[in-house]
């Protein structure tokens, strides 16, 4: 089983940036530890930051046919990636999107993900965490269906 | 540590309610499953059903003092429970507010919660397994405070 | 075949409750009235009346898996009565909406229904002859599905 | 006593226009059932169908002054027909609009009747047999009104 | 010169209509009037009335290369008779709008007119005065340009 | 008999401003008209003109017990002016509201007068002509009434 | 004379609640405030709290046939309890509604009451105040009014 | 095969109404080289123009059973033609909506059509060449579906 | 101690304007109620009114820091007095804005205040004792926040 | 003469896409069919696609000097890609654009087009043959300015 | 050359208003700064303050005719002032307007300037140092015209 | 002291693009003048130009800690880019957004810019000389600041 794990634009601050929003871990040791994870639960995962939607969309073209289930926090992509969505939609797979910052606590424009609408859920608001608790949940649906 | 479970308007009628939006288990099976989740990381739950608005506020007055933190699936209240939203508020501890389904897939009104803003973050779509996920990282985060 | 008659929040003071509005007949009179016509047609009709969103729900949850439809003034929850659509909807079976004035022709807020998509249809304006349209009409959209 | 029964744009197509929405009796089979019902209660009904706006109004003006009430189906004119609705407002006499299927469960556009703010009440969603409640209740309330 | 005077649906019924709106001055008493007003300052009038927005069309389409300016209550079609402004940009020569009664002083729907952006001026609530004061003011804009 | 004339910001400007939408004739001249005007019909007229909206009201306040009626262009108060509003509705007397261009054929914000709704009506793009046609009518209707 | 003091859902944690807020006064010392003020100008008081909208009104309906006024303060059911406004109505005895904070200097949502436009009058922001300024003024207005 | 051509109201102006944005070819010139085209790839057209929106109905009704597909340029009734599009849809065969002058680019209100959403498909801007787009696609697409 | 009491446009009117809206006291009269209660609680009160926007913050430029507290009826501008609202945040001393109707009954438009969001709070439809009020719990504050 | 043929981002997933929508054609079959139209036709046309907005503005500034008009599917930038207009309207040559699927007839948010107000026309729904009429209709123009 | 510089409402108490978002300087001393940097590019400037909007437009009538451009900051008249726009269009000279703090980092109402349209440019958020920046661009800008 | 001068979507073809809106003067030209400004009053700048977002804050992420302020012209990303905004937030060095043409008099869309709330001001309207304003005013409250 195999699950892309992607990151959108200023996601590779993570740790630098705004930390009492988006916490002290990098995008490094969040990758470490999500690989950890996937390998205790024996999944493979492919990470993936660019702070382009096209590059993105690149990405999701080219490993979307070889992978499982995607999980994504598209950072301010969310709420303007219209192309981004459709790209998501084309896959087939299920889609978490995640958010580190609680979206709904904070300016009006990020209370509207124009993603969730295509996502099979959304996590939001629990820091680093939200990824772990993305990917686990995404891999025990994907093994319930496939039995 | 403690933390509350609480589930609001017809969520008693998980397993019988729409199954295609909701799922197959029913809400004592779900209680069942985090009491044996809650037992295995040493947290007490303390899980409350009602209809009504004024019981839920009710029950969170009473027991929120008690508890660390609270995981709540409003059910429709989500979107007008202003009083609930005051309640939750009120105790001073953190929410995870969950809903089984994907609201932001649903109809327009569903999109918007009112409980969101105050919350300390939310899972939406993952079905019965996003209330596991709610109270592990809920844990996981109290935990780490309470170093 | 059976009916439930629901009334919700100060309907009970119908007869008393603005006149020229509502008109003069009370609760109990309308209840008297539909049970001759019911007893007419051969129908059991259970009815109740409750000021409290939730005590409603909880009616419904009861009685509903034993009864044929469902005939529901919902008083102003009509505006905001979220949880209560989702009852009804849960119910499965069909659900006249029906109102003694002319929510139309009243304040902007009231010509807003949350319920009404999700019912059958809706009666609204012709006083408390309008109980008796609707479960007439009712009665017999049953009997030809039965047939 | 005398009632117009009126008709707006296609609903001449009754029975043949998309069943699943409209139900599968004619414009013609629904006169019939109307002025069977009409004699029965000693009722006077003159039906009327056109595809314009200004026939009806036409209509309306000429015949309205002989009448004592009127139940219509604006067809799609319930939305946008503001010159009908200033014809039914001038009349004088009470109006019940009528609608086959539930506009409420259908299009946004079609839930906002421009015609319902100056009628006695709408009945919506209720088939045909709308058509038969809304004339007898309308005579029940000319009669009483009429003593 | 030559100045149309057309009356758009239910303005055949003034007089009769509402008259603490309208006014209790006919149809037929303001065209005896605009007529012995235009024969004073010797200009031509050919008055039309219609409850068909289509046929007022056809009228202006027919008439108006022979006149030199228009003076129109539209009715209703004032607020949603698009096909109507079409037409009357399309004559190319001016045209006063003129209502009766002060549409800013009722319904919120009849503040939005969609004749006024592309008529000369308007004129509201001046009650039957305001269509001796339209065509005078007209004639007298018209005579000076003439110049 | 006696009306105050009464014009807003920049209307001094008139003849020096804009003169595609507002004219050549100057404020004065068109004072001079309508005294002349006035005269012919034996009315007293007051003219007044401010650029401050307090001034307007302690104008009115002032004057409107010993007149009868007002013409006023308010300017661009027109769509903000609410003091200038309630000084007007205060007075009793009738005013009709008018401008020199179609404030319907300009900038969207022009649309909207917070005066029309309490003014008898409204006269818009009739240029200076637009005054002499307000007076007339006013006290056409200020005879008939005192008749 | 005799006066209802309700309060709404959470209002039972004045003291304990963010008290930057709603001050550092408990309900209960609120109570005898109002009590002693009560005793001082001869006014019997009847004091009432509760977490459901649906217990308010049973309250309502059951006692102001024995009150002269009410002074509520609905809480979070300020924006949303449309059932209350129409128990409150129902009971043709005036209504004060006051909140503690002010109302209007919080978030977007708490700016609307749908109470305030059926109440006499409303008081917002004067702390505990609020009530004593609340239950003089409606006395001090029962009593000009039964003189 | 055949294809009905419907021109809603004021196309009848073609070539002598604003040429700017409407070109220089009458309707007439465009009829014949619309017939020509269809008679080099054996089509038979039907081609309608009226004012009138019911009588475009009645035209449609009437026609429809025995055409495969039509081409309407609607005009104004693009943007508010509600029952146009209800008589559309009754036809249950495909739909191309056209204009002669790109929509979009020109007043806000010309940018919503009420018949775009149950058309196959929508040609705007491309002058009198959009009809011959219209037809020869429309004729393609319905010959590929009868193979 | 001491207290600028402040009235906007036309409210030197009171007593004479719309008496069913506004009641019968004159602002006169009320001025020499506010000064006998102020002598009564031993605090010096200015009282100011202006039509002018632009005088009444000269008045409380020049006035506020020698001033403890503020009581303001800004009549209408109220809606849109958004310089009259820079400078009461400019004086540093808290603000109670005092309406005589109850704002929340009225059009529309008088509903949102652009004053509420910065003072301390709102008596609003407590007719002239809403000035007393007003002044009394701001002297109360003032007093306890002085120990 | 020399047209550029542009798909924005996703498009080159057409024919394994979501068929139902966007159909059974590949992209490269499309470019196929185009290739062989132009060439029957004499045109030059030089076809890209990317997924990125930069990448399209970027061909757009280099190959527009050179061509004669532009046909682009700009896919979900359609809604969104205001980088992508203004580089558009920087060429100064006519552009078409289309979609393969009726954007009116799907979400709300693909109703609206940034691009076409700045278009000269627009195709939709026309699936793959829309753009064969785009080419053809626009060569045509081309040819006839030219002359 | 000779340009106005103009401060509206509350702008005398910078220095003493907030200074956190509105500097220490105070509006003499940025008076002061502005007359040396006149000076120094031999412009000379005259300075202009009022609380009033009728002053200020009575000072832009009667100085702009002998003025070559204007530098504004019109504080809160900003959002409403419609009159003064009228006032500064009429001037016929180029306008900057100015802004100490940056108004789209404050409240919302701020964000919308109606004077922004129709003046030159605008400068916000760049505290006293804007007007240096605005007078000496406006005069290059000037001198380059005037050459 | 370093200063980054950042140009988005299609600003390299200033000079070429509609020089009308956006002046003769090319990005180069432009590029020259400010280098020479920033030299005289010895400030390093490094300039960059991208038609994609993601390139965008690529130069951003990599260059800004090694600068101490930023002005930025977006382009039309000014109106969506908000992931170039999150990139902006993050260096935590003050941004100066400018723009060429006056965006409040352009098309509405114009009007908004997801940019303003989060620089420390913004420059419109004033052409090239925007640039050369943002840079001196920046570099002077650098300064100071760093005093």
């Amino acid at each position: 089983m195999k699950v892309l794990i992607i990151n959108g634009p200023n996601l590779n601050l993570l740790g630098k940036r705004q930390s009492q929003t988006y916490g002290i871990k990098s995008l490094k040791e969040i990758d470490t530890i999500l690989k950890e994870e996937a390998a205790s639960i024996v999944v493979d995962i492919a990470t993936f930051h660019s702070n382009s939607e096209g590059a993105i969309i690149d990405f999701i073209q080219k490993e979307a046919s070889k992978a499982d289930g995607i999980v994504i926090n598209p950072g301010a992509l969310t709420h303007y990636g219209l192309s981004l969505r459709d790209a998501l939609v084309d896959t087939g797979i299920p889609v978490i999107e995640i958010h580190i910052s609680n979206i709904y606590a904070r300016e009006e424009w990020r209370h509207k993900s124009v993603i969730a609408p295509i996502a099979m859920g959304q996590i939001s608001g629990l820091g680093w965490r939200g990824y772990i608790a993305a990917l686990k949940t995404l891999v025990d649906i994907l093994n319930e269906e496939s039995q």
